[in-house]
């Protein structure tokens, strides 16, 4: 075995930014390089905020393919825009990285080009940043445009709405339980799920769509009971939803059925799984053709899953129309 | 010993986020509890954005006192606005933290004081941010407003400039090394310079003023010559500075007179000694008059250190005006 040049480089916090992450501004008045990036927001828009921090053994695991963590770590700030219907527009980046990875330049090539092709397809620019020396962990802080008060936020139900939510819910969460030995799948069943976990796709384009259409929306990133129950306090009403009606894949539909063991694995995934990165949102009832059509228009599967009713909280009724009982109501980084 | 009440309650990452960060907006149209926060930005205005991440054991050490950490945290991002001529607005924040901290609340709530008593002095509101376990690190991204296109650059040096710096630099080093236990000091020079590495004062209102003054800016965290140095790169000149005209404490200039090892030690400090939250900046010579009339509006102490000329890179002169032969060009996190 030989070590090649590249493997015994070291690289400086300026090499990195420089090597991996330095491009041209086009969006950004000024990009990377000076003591702060400069942007100008277009007249009657909002700039949306949102800052998302991934933690090496706390959000994935450390030896993760880094091209799909270079993915995933904007992919989850590129859903905060989503859920407030903004347009995705700058992200800065602070990396913390352990010496080892700082001069692997293979590690570095692979994160970048899995972070700038999701920043490419979104057009979303990187203006400014960070790198430190640390246990890896990689925080991103997004900013979007979004039209002057049409910002879709959790405080906007209604009595009435229908709740929606688009894709599969549970299959990040089944993927992860899988890699953690706790259920087992099919090699064609596991191919078909990891994605979700590693690659999750931000429904910007469905967000966007939501605008005057949507009384409230959220990402599901906490698990989907944690997140539409954020709606509800937001909003001060209470929610009936059904469990079958809960958009999931053939994998997790057999074990939901399958009752013993994995039958409550499946429940936890579907109701409390999280990293889903889908929209939950809530439209009055008669705008169900809008909706519709708006899901064929941005090519995104959208289930209707419940009802925005008086009173307080959240009840998921079985497929016998029972209340259904569970306990994990979604992921804490500090009750875990 | 008893264990309060206090100490063994379980803080969950809401709770968190509830006792010690949540505050109404006033600044932002939506802060925090939303997938986003939503501000909105003047008229012919650019916004300034820039992210500073410390990491403990490598930009602090990890017994440091919470309220110091809280304030320096913020400190060293209004640092950035402040080299920018820009007034700080909105703030973002992402703390990792490990357990024992996320449920030791006379941490969080210290942490908390020394970030807000800064944030508010400056009218800085926090908008957003997350929590997540892990090795503790923080992350604040800011964001401030300065009039369309007349930042502060690093870019803009030109020949002929005088180059000056606020306050006095190498403090924060000396207090490093000082609790490093690499030099000795008296418990009255210790208890004068440790504020400097601790709760450094970021000069905001001074950049500010050098608006329409200065040609150039940048603010001195990685060393006066490191920091120097980005000028002259960015600008594509070289410049020229005396070493005596560098403003230090008397602690240091005893320092430098003494010879022997302190005096290395000393003209580290003071030329990559970093963490000094200076202004260093250069203005045409024919405003001289004005700099120091600014320096008595703004409080602020300004010293000029020396001149951009033509060329490439920049020589320090000692006190018999020979150029200084010194190795280290600032703290670099991978390097060190």
């Amino acid at each position: 075995m030989t070590i090649s040049a590249d493997e015994i480089v070291m690289n400086s916090e300026f090499d990195i930014i420089n090597r991996y992450f330095l491009r041209s501004a086009h969006n950004a008045s000024l990009g990377i390089g000076d003591d702060a990036a400069l942007i100008s927001c277009q007249p009657d828009t909002d700039l949306a905020i949102s800052v998302d921090t991934l933690v090496a053994s706390h959000h994935f695991f450390p030896d993760v393919e880094p091209r799909s963590l270079g993915h995933k770590v904007l992919a989850v700030n590129l859903s905060d825009m989503a859920a407030m219907g903004a347009t995705p527009r700058w992200v800065t980046l602070s990396l913390t990285l352990p010496k080892i990875i700082a001069h692997d330049n293979a590690w570095l090539a692979a994160f970048s080009s899995g972070f700038f092709a999701l920043a490419d397809q979104h057009q979303v620019e990187l203006v400014g940043g960070d790198t430190t020396q640390g246990p890896l962990s990689i925080s991103v802080q997004i900013m979007g445009e979004v039209e002057r008060e049409k910002a879709l936020r959790r405080s906007g139900a209604k009595l009435g709405d229908d709740i929606w939510v688009s894709g599969f819910v549970g299959e990040a969460a089944l993927a992860l339980r899988y890699l953690q030995q706790k259920t087992m799948l099919t090699a064609e069943a596991a191919a078909s799920c990891l994605p979700a976990l590693h690659t999750p796709i931000p429904r910007v384009s469905l967000g966007r769509a939501l605008i005057n259409v949507a009384h409230s929306a959220i990402d599901v990133s906490d698990g989907l009971v944690a997140d539409l129950e954020h709606i509800l306090q937001g909003s001060q009403v209470a929610a009936t939803i059904e469990l079958d009606h809960i958009p999931c894949s053939s994998r997790l539909k057999d074990k939901l059925s399958e009752g013993g063991a994995d039958y409550q694995l499946a429940i936890d995934c579907l109701l409390a799984g999280g990293d889903d990165y889908e929209l939950c949102f809530t439209v009055p009832e008669n705008k169900r053709i809008v909706v519709t059509q708006l899901a064929q228009q941005v090519g995104v599967r959208l289930s209707r899953i419940g009802k925005i009713v008086p009173g307080e909280g959240l009840t998921v009724l079985n497929n016998n129309r029972d209340p259904l009982i569970f306990n994990k109501k979604g992921y804490d980084h500090f009750l875990d």
